[in-house]
């Protein structure tokens, strides 16, 4: 049954084509959807157009489904549309014509863009709290390790030495950075495009600003033209902020299966954590990083598929952004998955000690002995000449103790420098201003 | 329960994040899981590494299952790790040390390869009779209304005159070249990769001509790296043809969004094959059409996420690899589905008739008008030239019919000769070869 | 000449294949190349590392070297691989072994590494002012056309009364939420990565903190690790950034081309500004609108192309990061230019007038008469169905005036306080305190 | 100057944006240009629409163009638009009405889709003879290489043993697959588009047959509307054959970086093949294998760039296909340069030897050793189990020889018969045909 049947049955593969499995995705938007018709109602009432009575009692029968989409008692019925059509059925069975007024001054269209909205500002809060506990973790592990060499490589050549605490902490100070791409990503997400109708607006006088501050949003889409604009938009940016984590977890998972791999030996796992093979009884494989890897690669290729579905569309919605849900959606789970396998696995990670004592790991140290020639006085490029002189006749050799102090270097981390940095990236996102909001909505 | 287990018991979150979704699935490739295992136990015991009564046994227990994976009996136990297992675990439950043999000399890695082969081979054959369903539907429509003129477009100007025969056409000639990438994507697919094993071969005597032969394969995988490197090559090679099937419904599809918008106005579709609005009563959406474009366009972004999950990787076999089924195999469904409402819709489109008698359209002949000047002996460019001054000055008229007489104009469409031109690719796959094998190995 | 090079020639073919074109574009490196030269004389004098003497003559020399970048003096030899060595060229040629010394405690890794910051910082603010000079022209043409009524389309199907108004201030609110994310890749551009040597820091007592505050830079990178890890990262957030403005611009290219479409019919523009046809004598095509949304679908396909080269790559420097300035370097001139043509196009476009007094157009108002009903007492739901059967039995009518009075609608457009929210996110770039910065570096 | 201006002089700014650098592209296009001019002129006289004479000027005329487009003699007037313009300027300078009488029944739009398509039908031919050369060079290093082992990897994790013979000979099979996707490419690109004229035919008796046959094109595209749809989607999937070389070349580039690397240290080229560092002077970098990695990858991204600049355009030239050039031609060369350094490089390359006599190798042989009992009758499941108890007690060992027989195995690489495969597909692509046919026109 579709709220807007015009009194002839649609062919039933119409419906079944176009309803596809956008059913199972409204369910994720079904508390969202109630929060926003929790405010459209008290907005209502107050501009006049429902009466005090009426809007009580339609926040109270709201309330009460919110709490059953919060304990999986909510459902879509099979003959129900959507997930906007689901809670104005359950209205209007309840209280009648109240119910049929809760749609005045709204369009579907600019319901389920609050929705995703609301939507994906929770997700991304949720986000930023993990990718802060994968941050502390790292940064642990990294004071832990941090006098533990290990070759540093360029070009996949032994290059100079690095340390334990030097790669961990450069994926913490990444999440940080990638946050900053998240806080841009939630600004865009955070602002209210309620009020936008079809994306035309509404001759009814409502009040916008109203259900901005009722919902915790920081600001309005102002023109209603552009409200409508950011479906997709925010989708892509949001899909961009996503990639950017997913994209700093997939290469240390790259730098985690080299460091596995036999002729690296860097590192190991119990057991436990890794997988057998079907054919060789030896098998310990990291499995568990290369599906890290392969998710956050699969969601860096997200925000190009969501251009690819929206580019070349004309302003104005379009049903095509239905299918914006499909991929984006699970994405959020996947990568908070990867972001708690990713800790797990690291909390547990056994460390090689001693490595840069092999042979052939002594190359590392050519630029100390440039260094010690040039604290000499002897120009830089000579040096330089000099040492690689040494080294084409197989003499060269190095003693002496690594001795790196500049900030950010093996000897001197700035762990507590980088902490600082995420703090402040932290104090940008306003989640204790929405929390109190909607709080204050649903008490 | 995994075959491969080592006796220790890996934590459930490991578990529950390697194996993921993969069941559901692993279930579409079951009855191509049984098939590889059916020709692998007839090679073994041909090559002498199974007992011709045991090999019976299995291949009979085989069949038995193969059934089941058709009319969904088959399951996947939640405690068994993927189809692979379940298969061995019946198997071994019901012939005991038989069961255990038939591992021999292949290892889940080319297990996994031969499915998805022939699992790919198997939808790309559906695929391609869904586009010649949908080729005949667009050439017996151009046929239908190959009189009826339509406005051609060029930078979305009036240009010249098109007509309903040409536009439907044209979609049916393109479907037939979108049919040469699906050839060279069977042709890639239809290799049999197995006894590759792990992707380094077996010291078994293995006879990999003769499962090429028993599965109907093309050829062989020979170089058994080559074999493995086959993984998410296949995928994105076939998710490329796929994407050209998708780029040409969504043309199609963007253009009829277009051409039911009132401003053109040019065709129409029954009101139980449009959709209402929520807020506004008037509303005839093409929603089909605009998530036939969205599902399509989503198919368009699948090569790009396949190249991305899987570009750097070492050769060898990687984990990444398995979620590459995510998305590649719901859009085999998507594609057909889009295949068959385009079909539904076309069917029963409704064309305006005179559009081009509207003034508006008038310019469209200019051309017409500077042909008949070149036919008269002046040189095209002066002809040009003074055509453009009669619109300039506002006197441009032209009277007369429009006579196209070359191969594949308005009134000489060619679309025999394009349906040849589908026949020739049509023939160039090797369908009956694969269905006489089938039928042959499960005799 | 290299001067890595170890005695001995590299074969031609390599050379020619490894340097590329690379030396085009590092000459738009160049002036900021030098900057970062500037800056680490400066701190290796004050720690110690080079005399006051030697500093002050490479200095002044890094500073005339810096004027002839500016005007294209500046020349990177056919026999000098890179900018880097070019520059060090020179001042070894001029200043004997000072020369030689200015390469202590860096390596070309981090060269380029600050190089690219620099460069990306000045490009962005370079966008922005652009960005801003368009937001600019959008909001005056908005005003100016603020009563000019014009349909408003969703599914491309006629839906509601909107204007050009509204229609030219979505795109200007548009660009402000650009910037938001335009901001969070000037803040990752913005960090001081010059110390990091070649990804693995330095034995020398650099003060990366001094360097930090001499270029202007808001922060560091801090860990040297992660200082490499920027390069490929930093491209890919700044071409998302761009990607972002790009579809702003596309899809208002889009609608140009609809409008200016003869069935649409709203805009046209002088014909100096259109394009004609070599054949048809009556075209004025909008070549500039379909070459704008050409360029900008293109940058919306850039940071999936950086990601697609740099994903799977484990950390330290590849020598692969080289050709990600091939088309990002290019992209922001092309889009700085459609900018430019938007605004030039946009300001001599002539707006269709009464436009909705075309019959085709009545049912546009539906909802204007729903809302009608509702205000008289009628339940949204009820209204609608008695305005859907006046339209069903062809009798609806709708007269009056439009009235839309909330914020963002037709008749309040809000584009004050869209002003003030592009203020906001203008003030959080800090412009001023790099200006200052640079200008007492070359002081 | 514009062969369509309409007398009023384009503004500077507008000219200078739509051409763009497009005159250096049509550079590239121009020979192409000049056949398609030809076989034009030669079907204007045979239907009459030219006489004999003027035709045969005009071919003579048409003849000295085109050597001047192979001794780069040929330019593009800053003033004249494009190639198009250029040779019709050139012709009506020499032979006055008759140069004005050659635009007859085309448009700059089939010009410009016959060039692109000789064009990309001459590169494709070129790309098929240096790939040919490469699969050779992998060829005779597997067979050189043949009894060099190697250790196998999965998971990138120690797996089987391999050999240099399987890893080279695994990306010359990989090529001749590769090619499969070059010749459906090769398929679409070779059929004539010319005699659509704007996109919607021509009223003059053209004869399309008869430039197809002058051409040596494969057939028409006949219906004129998909003629015209076929740009863009052309060079879609002519970029997405590139991509599939691309990503052979690619990995193989990513197998020789890690193999080169000194904790695998399998293989080493000569010192002059390799590039040293700024700062470290024992480094030699493997940078022409991360070039063409990163060359590689780029072009992996092209079809995708290419589908997002062409995804919702509706059908109709648009002139955003001018930019498709800007980054798919110099993909031809990028790709030729790299299928050359590869055959460079890897003709060089040293290959270690005695690798698995290493002591960290030896559970490779594991599997080896679990078949040696199933050999012995012992179930392989329990064999498995045996082996692997002995490896978790730390007993294991292997003695032997490997001895793999099957096809496509260490033993029994099956070089012979990828050859074959690879001339199968060779004799696919008709290049005599179209030699001869031009042949027959330029004489």
């Amino acid at each position: 049954m579709k709220l807007w049947q015009k009194d002839k049955s649609a062919l039933a593969e119409v419906e079944k084509f176009t309803v596809g499995e956008d059913r199972a995705f409204d369910l994720l938007l079904a508390p969202f959807d109630v929060l926003g018709s929790i405010a459209h109602v008290k907005m209502l009432s107050r501009v006049g157009l429902l009466d005090a009575g009426e809007a009580d009692l339609l926040v109270q029968e709201l309330k009460h489904i919110y709490a059953t989409t919060l304990d999986s008692q909510f459902v879509i019925r099979e003959d129900v549309e959507d997930v906007h059509s689901q809670v104005e059925l359950i209205l209007t069975g309840k209280l009648g014509d109240a119910g049929k007024k809760i749609h005045s001054g709204r369009s579907r269209n600019d319901q389920v863009l609050v929705d995703i909205k609301l939507f994906l500002r929770y997700e991304l809060e949720v986000l930023v709290r993990e990718v802060k506990d994968c941050f502390d973790l790292l940064q642990t592990q990294s004071e832990k390790y941090k006098d533990h060499l290990l070759p540093g490589y360029t070009h996949l050549q032994i290059a100079m030495p690095s340390s334990f605490g030097l790669w961990l902490g450069a994926y913490a100070e990444s999440l940080a950075d990638d946050l900053l791409t998240v806080q841009s990503a939630y600004r865009v997400a955070n602002k209210n495009p309620l009020g936008s109708a079809a994306g035309y607006g509404s001759s009814f006088p409502l009040n916008r600003r109203l259900t901005t501050e009722l919902l915790g949003f920081e600001d309005l889409n102002y023109n209603v033209v552009y409200a409508q604009m950011g479906r997709g938009k925010t989708e892509r940016i949001v899909a961009q902020a996503l990639a950017n984590v997913a994209a700093t977890l997939a290469r240390l998972a790259m730098d985690v299966c080299l460091y596995m791999n036999q002729n690296f030996g860097f590192i190991s796992f119990p057991d436990e954590l890794t997988t057998g093979s079907s054919i060789m009884p030896h098998k310990k494989n990291p499995d568990v990083f290369e599906l890290i890897r392969s998710y956050c690669n699969q969601i860096q290729a997200l925000p190009n598929e969501i251009a690819m579905m929206t580019v070349n569309l004309p302003s104005g919605y379009h049903r095509d952004l239905q299918l914006l849900k499909t991929h984006l959606f699970p994405a959020f789970q996947n990568l908070r998955d990867c972001l708690q396998m990713t800790c797990l696995m690291l909390s547990r990670m056994q460390v090689k000690e001693h490595i840069l004592e092999d042979e052939k790991y002594r190359y590392l140290f050519s630029v100390e002995a440039v260094n010690r020639l040039v604290l000499q006085g002897v120009p830089f490029r000579d040096a330089y000449r000099e040492v690689g002189r040494s080294i084409e006749a197989g003499t060269f050799s190095y003693e002496g103790e690594l001795h790196h102090t500049h900030e950010g270097s093996i000897g001197n981390l700035c762990n507590d420098e980088i902490r600082s940095m995420m703090d402040k990236v932290l104090k940008g996102f306003p989640f204790d201003k929405v929390k109190a909001a909607l709080e204050k909505l649903l008490h």
